[in-house]
């Protein structure tokens, strides 16, 4: 038998039709008719009363539920398994399908229960979703790339959190779509295609971890787990008005997950958890921390949980403009309405201006691009597949470096740089405590999580210092949601821009096309604080929630 | 006026002299007659008996006099400047003094407590000697280099932890002598020449920090700080027969100190106390961790000081020979030694085979060579001085590599070859829970320092993975004195050697040249276990003071 050769849009079309495969007949939906989906997991058909309540329940309850003995493993995955399989259906958001293995581990995780009375751990029974990057034996790992779409991860290769996660009575039920490398902020490759957002199909669900964001919001399962290297963890769940934590590096294993640029480590990728409660953020990290991972990773920080108890008066930082692109005025509605609701229960915000924002835009740009883009390169070639539009400036980079590429010594250089920027970036948090009133800086940071509210497919113009810079300074951050764009958000000052780039987004927004688009900010911290900014985000969700 | 060029030896005679011109006369003492010279400060004439006192007792004693009152700052420092000069002209290990202003500083603290009755701190009114590196304003920071001889620091550039030192209440009084660029692990340079070994003048004191071991171990200050990126600590305390402590990165504050690989970050400088006596490293560690430094440096990890409870029977492993380079007859002897003791004190000691010596040498020296030597070659080249011998690798690196830089792409492929490295090596040790009877991994591991007892001076062979390995880890080590070498430490089985390497070092030892040399092991912990590894170190000592 001869072996024909395929194309790369074959294999991506065989890729495909085999996701789709997985999912029986009988969680098929119909076509559907609205650009807003989010209530068709309610009104499809395809889950019963009882498990549309287990599917909106939060993970924290749900485990109770199963330590009472009144709720199986079995009948959580079966319930999250249709959810995500009508999910997928609306959104294009998951890679690879376990529903099979997932109900398996479940009944062994019943009878484990049914013979002892004990929970296998924190996370029993729950099942999860992970970013297409993480290493699960039996799936492939893709990344995006045609080219590494049929390369199965074996047990030896898994990730250190699958199993971590697994110890914890965690099920893994499916991984979720990324684009290409995962260095871009919007969800599509040429082995998937795009992943939508559910809160208008129109728009983007964010990117790299924009196939977790849209499953989220759909509560396709009650959590799930993304990456962070510039901002993939937390502008996908700002698209999608769902919570993130983007933790500090070290806190949680990174270990076997595979990476767009491997061997990078001047900007270490992080992952964190993403969810449509905030709870269940904290539950998820928690068992992580509780797990203490640092005897098996040696790249973990032995911090142990740490329970915060915050001072009634706090004192929060708004960032409002970084000084390159404004935000959009969904944004600063947002960021105004979050103002007065901290206000209204008596806490102080104070304008944070943030520390040379052009600085951290170069550095990281030079850090990504350290390998002069032939990493990317190469995996692309490989399969023969197109450049994706969003990874032009990589390949512009390639074309234009690949007979002199980047030296170590230039590297070092920029790393000096930046070493000096993390450390003014630092003084000047800490110098705010002269304005606090408080005596200790700020407490927490509020800021735009990115320009736009959700933004339409293809339209993010790659500006991410409100995201990227903390992950130049390594700091801990949440994602909350803040509100929706309505009709009223309209440039009624007619604002054009400082520079071409600001220009560019604001010349393209249209009040009424994305309507509906979720708001979320972030909530910023110091580094290796992320118990206290998953505190602080209850304090911002319990303002907004009275104001 | 025209300004005559200088030649690089012309700068270096001037350098030298006016750092002996701050050593006033009265200080001066006669040319020490034998090689063993660690009884010159008690025996010259320059220290007074209290003087002697003070610069004998132990800093914890010393502050503790402070706050009753009974002795003065300016005492102390007196003292110890005395014990500094006469331990610099015994063997060459100040590269900069500040005797002066240290006295002035002293007397302010004593003005301070007159009027307060209160410390300024924990390290109130100590000396402190840090390596050369360090920043101190009015001072060079040379590192070395004959080019950067006359650059001082000023207010604005003066290393972070000076001032966090200060803080406490400590005073600097000089700064000690380096190899150049700090990357050879013997301490000579173009621009200071050699420092000795107070045991015998004929050894080497160790480095890269080896003129803060040398005068330590002549207890020119109680206490003092060296940097290590691949044993530059722990070396020179182990050929000096004094203590140290390497950090894990992240633990002390290395902001603003000057590398001889400015913008290296794959394999991370930390630096760490020294001290003749061991209770002074923890009086040093708890007032650096007890200033919080992770509030004004952002690469130090939040982690407060542990108080530590050990169980009380201990399993330590025990290695011996790591397979490239067995350790010289008095290594082997002080490893014997320490294993008696330990189990003569209840505890277990099992042996312990590292993980791929091979590979942990291949990384590392790539990491430290990943920019080609561009960096050092470009200073030595500024001064026009000759290469030092210890630096021949680079060098050769340099020429054979400068038309063709190494890239960017490749030092990613080597950091990927580094994690795979760290977590096996962290299973390794894991592992070994099923042989320690205790239940638990080995709870801290003895190991040499390097294969010899203090060396001849230019006789380090560069093989310098029983450190190093814990550099490409990160893991938390002490090193104490476990000996001396003797004339019974023959090499009696007439053992040549599996490599040329070995080959080398074996021919190369003479059991009677280097008499009275001292033995420094190492003690190696975990990642971030610097408590541990200073409890589990008294736990060692009481043990060898007892066999």
């Amino acid at each position: 038998m001869t072996i024909q050769p395929q194309t790369w849009d074959e294999v991506a079309q065989q890729k495909q039709a085999a996701n789709l495969a997985l999912i029986p007949d009988e969680w098929r939906i119909k076509t559907a008719q609205s650009v807003h989906v989010l209530d068709v997991p309610t009104t499809c058909g395809v889950l019963s009363v009882a498990e549309l309540d287990i599917t909106e329940t939060p993970a924290a309850e749900l485990v109770e539920r199963m330590r009472k003995g009144v709720l199986k493993a079995y009948d959580v995955v079966l319930a999250f398994a249709k959810r995500a399989s009508v999910a997928h259906q609306l959104t294009n958001c998951l890679s690879e399908i376990r529903f099979e293995a997932a109900l398996a581990e479940a009944a062994a995780l019943d009878d484990h229960f049914a013979t002892s009375a004990t929970l296998k751990g924190p996370l029993h029974g729950l099942p999860i979703s992970l970013k297409d990057n993480f290493n699960v034996e039996g799936l492939d790992t893709s990344v995006g790339f045609v080219a590494w779409s049929n390369d199965p991860a074996t047990k030896e290769t898994e990730s250190e959190l699958v199993g971590t996660l697994r110890s914890q009575g965690a099920i893994i039920l499916c991984k979720t779509n990324v684009p290409t490398a995962m260095m871009m902020p919007e969800t599509y490759n040429n082995l998937f295609g795009y992943t939508s957002n559910p809160h208008n199909t129109r728009l983007s669900s964010g990117g790299s971890s924009g196939g977790e964001s849209a499953l989220l919001a759909l509560r396709g399962t009650p959590f799930g787990v993304g990456t962070d290297i510039g901002g993939s963890v937390r502008i996908p769940a700002a698209f999608t008005g769902i919570f993130a934590l983007k933790p500090s590096y070290g806190r949680f294993t990174t270990h076997g997950a595979r990476s767009g640029l491997p061997g990078q480590e001047a900007v270490r990728s992080i992952n964190g958890p993403m969810s449509s409660d905030l709870s269940s953020l904290e539950l998820w990290t928690k068992a992580i921390v509780g797990s203490e991972g640092w005897l098996t990773d040696p790249s973990i920080v032995p911090i142990p949980w740490r329970e915060i108890t915050l001072p009634q008066k706090l004192c929060f930082g708004l960032l409002v403009d970084d000084g390159v692109v404004k935000p959009l005025p969904p944004v600063l509605r947002a960021l105004e309405r979050t103002r007065k609701a901290l206000e209204a229960a008596g806490h102080t915000v104070i304008e944070y201006t943030p520390y040379e924002t052009h600085l951290s835009i170069d550095i990281i740009t030079r850090l990504f691009r350290g390998d002069g883009g032939v990493k990317i390169a190469t995996v692309i070639a490989q399969s023969g597949e197109p450049w994706p539009e969003g990874l032009e400036t990589y390949r512009d980079t390639y074309e234009a470096l690949k007979s002199t590429p980047p030296t170590v010594e230039k590297l070092w250089d920029t790393q000096m740089v930046r070493q000096l920027f993390v450390k003014k970036t630092l003084e000047h948090w800490m110098a705010t405590s002269g304005r606090t009133g408080t005596g200790r800086p700020i407490d927490g940071l509020i800021s735009p999580t990115t320009p736009w509210a959700a933004c339409p497919k293809y339209g993010f113009d790659l500006h991410l210092p409100y995201t990227s810079t903390w992950n130049l300074t390594d700091q801990s951050a949440t994602v909350f949601p803040a509100g929706f764009q309505t009709p009223e958000d309209v440039n009624a000052e007619g604002y054009v821009g400082r520079n071409e780039r600001e220009k560019r987004v604001w010349a393209k927004y249209d009040a009424e096309e994305s309507v509906g688009a979720p708001v979320g900010l972030q909530l910023v911290g110091l580094r290796f604080e992320e118990e206290k900014v998953l505190k602080l985000t209850e304090v911002v969700m319990a303002a907004l929630e009275k104001a």
